[in-house]
């Protein structure tokens, strides 16, 4: 069936950021869309606490609201966050920017908020047609068509689109039909790490002001495991504890009295507890859910159906991209119907395109959650940190990114990808030259500057 | 369970080539095992075609094979292949040897004739119990109990031991009930190749004698494809085709007619031809079976059970070395019932010590296969393989190993890990080195070694 076609019966399973946000672009193009997600409308009903409460959003995340015109109402959504602010076991304080660029900053914002509002814009269009409380449990591939619980009448129903758009997440039903289809070669992978995370909450002050620095990601690396703290708009914090479950050392599996657990953040996290009375309370109440990577390939099958976001590529939390890369793919997805003459052509070409990005920020996150836990071990790594704030201030984005930037801040074009390979490598120079003397924190710009692209190129050569 | 009670009962799924050799070893321990095979037994019954009839057996599995006293018995059945000889497109060929120094080949073996002669050898000790036709139908790991189909009496049976050993191949049932287990997290992966593979023959001449070269491993490197032939004792060679199923450029998908078979191989391989009568009779009737790598982690659930070879590992064939990977698992795991108290603990120490190395020969078997298919193409590929030649001649092991030697035939210890870390630093070194006139091929031996080792010493630091 052909892009330009805009009858083309369209079915997105999820209405979550990514289904909701698609939906929408979608409309925009003059399709008609259907949506079916299992939860109760957000809008009308209370949302599960516990779990990804507030989210980072960033560059690529902001292009693609941008695009479907809403990158002005989610700013005021949003919170920014300069850098990471890094506490240590003392409670001593370390500020560490995200970028030596003027306004370049990442952005604290509400998951349910920005869902609530990308519904409400969907719901603006005529053609675009959301179902809640209806679950998808059978995915017929090669039909495009879907069998669902119709909550309404308490029935099985079938629904038969043209083409079908899988962004239901992790758990992705349409990704579990594909794993179970046997006519095409799918590769997948589902990773654990062996953390869990746990959601706890500083509280806002009496007159509703924010009792830790407000403009900053919050960090307290403890080498295996780490707290982290995203301001809320109403002046709470949403912390997470980053921990394994079992093992040496702490773990979620061996705190669990009152009395383990107030030791537990004396020893480690004394600065926090004055904020949260309730911490055992909270600690006890709240559930540690698991944290994976899910990979797999192709996206698509049988012509009819295509993954995005979630669904086809869930990461761990740990360079705030996980809904920036949902978002990103509406984006490249967009530039592949425009690009294509079939639907058929427009999935296997996002398909290609997009994974080994969506392959290189599961990396990154993974690599990243070691460099938080670990931020202040390595002093070179902060003689690094110094080195690159001083080229961003000095030099054009074209001249020199960090890796977090190339990632966070990229210019057009620069996908996960490039990031990941030119960042890594530059890290691995810039630690190399500092190793061997090569170069010093205050050296000359220019001198600086030439160094590390010359041994960034070698690196790149040596590591491809 | 101690791992001194003798009276440990012990189970394992699969009397392939790593169960057979599992339950002949533990027999010796002097425990007593029960082992369950789908299929019959193959030294009554006749044995499909079409997949994988010849292996190559290199060092590390000989070592498993002299650990329970067979090596000698297993030579017999080998043909010694000293290096890959290249066949290009005008038919001319190259000789490359796997290893500078003498007496380093690898072995091709029939893999009927090898699982033959463990199962014969297994079945001597008393302690040793093989039931052939009986399908595992389910796994209850928990319990350490399975559910198979008794052959016999036509009924589903239930087998409760005290642990249980799943060597019972890529497609491993006991890998399934780990997947499917929902209290602990166990992480997993099914990566396919593109590409699928199909087994042809070439005949003996009518004296029983080898029409090509015997002491080789032939390769017809095409680029994106591959023929392979490796001997047997029957004066027979087996052949492999590797090629993609779809796409642009030759592949399976597209070659189908006689007409289109011919001319195939009459532009590819066409000095195979002359030797293959039936040529388009074996290429209709034969299958082409997919390639994949699976991996997964940990190994060991519910401190009851653990899989070893294929069913925790398996890996494409492009390294030769799926089969040598499965023996010295059996080597491994041999270790760590003799150094840990209970079953639980020598699970969980094999999984740990075992994985990095799995998963190293894993990525090498799948680099191979681009390096296989390519192997004509790069000059300076040619040059560092004559330098790797020239320093394996000169120097002892310890001083001087190439990457394929590393893996196949290493020092005592060396694992796949290290191997595979070090052998792709001294390759990006050496190459680095030719690249930028910092090395010749023909540079004093002690200059070349010494320049080599310092640059590796720096890629592995650059890409660690």
């Amino acid at each position: 069936m052909k892009t330009t076609n805009k009858k083309t019966k369209i079915l997105i399973t999820g209405a979550g950021l990514c289904g909701s946000l698609l939906g929408l672009r979608l409309a925009q193009k003059g399709y008609h869309v259907d949506i079916l997600e299992k939860r109760p409308d957000m809008r009308k009903a209370v949302v599960d606490g516990g779990r990804s409460i507030n989210l980072a959003l960033s560059d690529r995340g902001l292009a693609a609201l941008k695009l479907v015109g809403l990158e002005d109402k989610v700013r005021e959504l949003c919170i920014p966050m300069n850098g990471r602010l890094i506490h240590d076991v003392e409670g001593n304080t370390f500020a560490s920017n995200y970028s030596g660029r003027d306004g370049e900053y990442i952005n604290s914002i509400s998951r349910e908020e920005l869902n609530k509002l990308l519904l409400d814009e969907a719901d603006k269009y005529e053609d675009v047609q959301i179902d809640f409380d209806d679950k998808v449990t059978a995915v017929d591939l090669k039909n495009a068509s879907v069998t669902y619980y119709d909550s309404e009448t308490g029935t099985d129903k079938e629904w038969k689109a043209d083409i079908l758009l899988g962004t239901d997440g992790a758990g992705s039903v349409v990704r579990k039909a594909m794993m179970k289809q046997r006519d095409f070669l799918f590769s997948h992978s589902m990773n654990w790490l062996p953390h869990g995370y746990k959601e706890l909450s500083i509280p806002p002050t009496a007159d509703g002001k924010w009792r830790i620095e407000k403009n900053f990601l919050h960090i307290w690396p403890r080498g295996g495991f780490m707290l982290i703290a995203l301001p809320n708009l109403d002046g709470s914090f949403t912390l997470t504890l980053f921990m394994q479950y079992d093992g040496d050392g702490p773990a979620f599996n061996n705190i669990n009295t009152d009395q383990e657990i107030k030791d537990f953040f004396n020893t480690y996290f004394k600065d926090v507890i004055e904020h949260i009375p309730d911490l055992v309370e909270q600690y006890k109440a709240n559930p540690s859910p698991s944290l994976g990577t899910v990979r797999c390939s192709p996206w698509t099958a049988n012509s009819t159906s295509l993954i995005l976001g979630d669904a086809a590529h869930a990461i761990v939390p740990f360079y705030g991209q996980g809904m920036n890369a949902s978002f990103e793919d509406v984006v490249v997805f967009d530039e592949m119907i425009d690009t294509n003459e079939t639907w058929a052509d427009a999935f296997k070409s996002f398909s290609t395109t997009r994974k080994p990005d969506a392959d290189a920020i599961a990396d990154l996150a993974l690599d990243n959650f070691v460099e938080m836990r670990d931020s202040v071990a390595n002093p070179n790594f902060q003689l690094k940190r110094q080195i690159e704030m001083r080229l961003e201030s000095a030099f054009a984005k074209a001249e020199y990114q960090s890796k977090y930037s190339l990632v966070t801040f990229p210019e057009k074009g620069i996908g996960y990808e490039e990031a990941m390979l030119k960042g890594r490598a530059q890290d691995k120079a810039i630690l190399w030259l500092l190793e061997n003397g090569d170069i010093t924190v205050n050296d000359e710009l220019d001198s600086l500057l030439s160094k590390i692209k010359v041994k960034t190129e070698e690196v790149l050569w040596l590591r491809g």
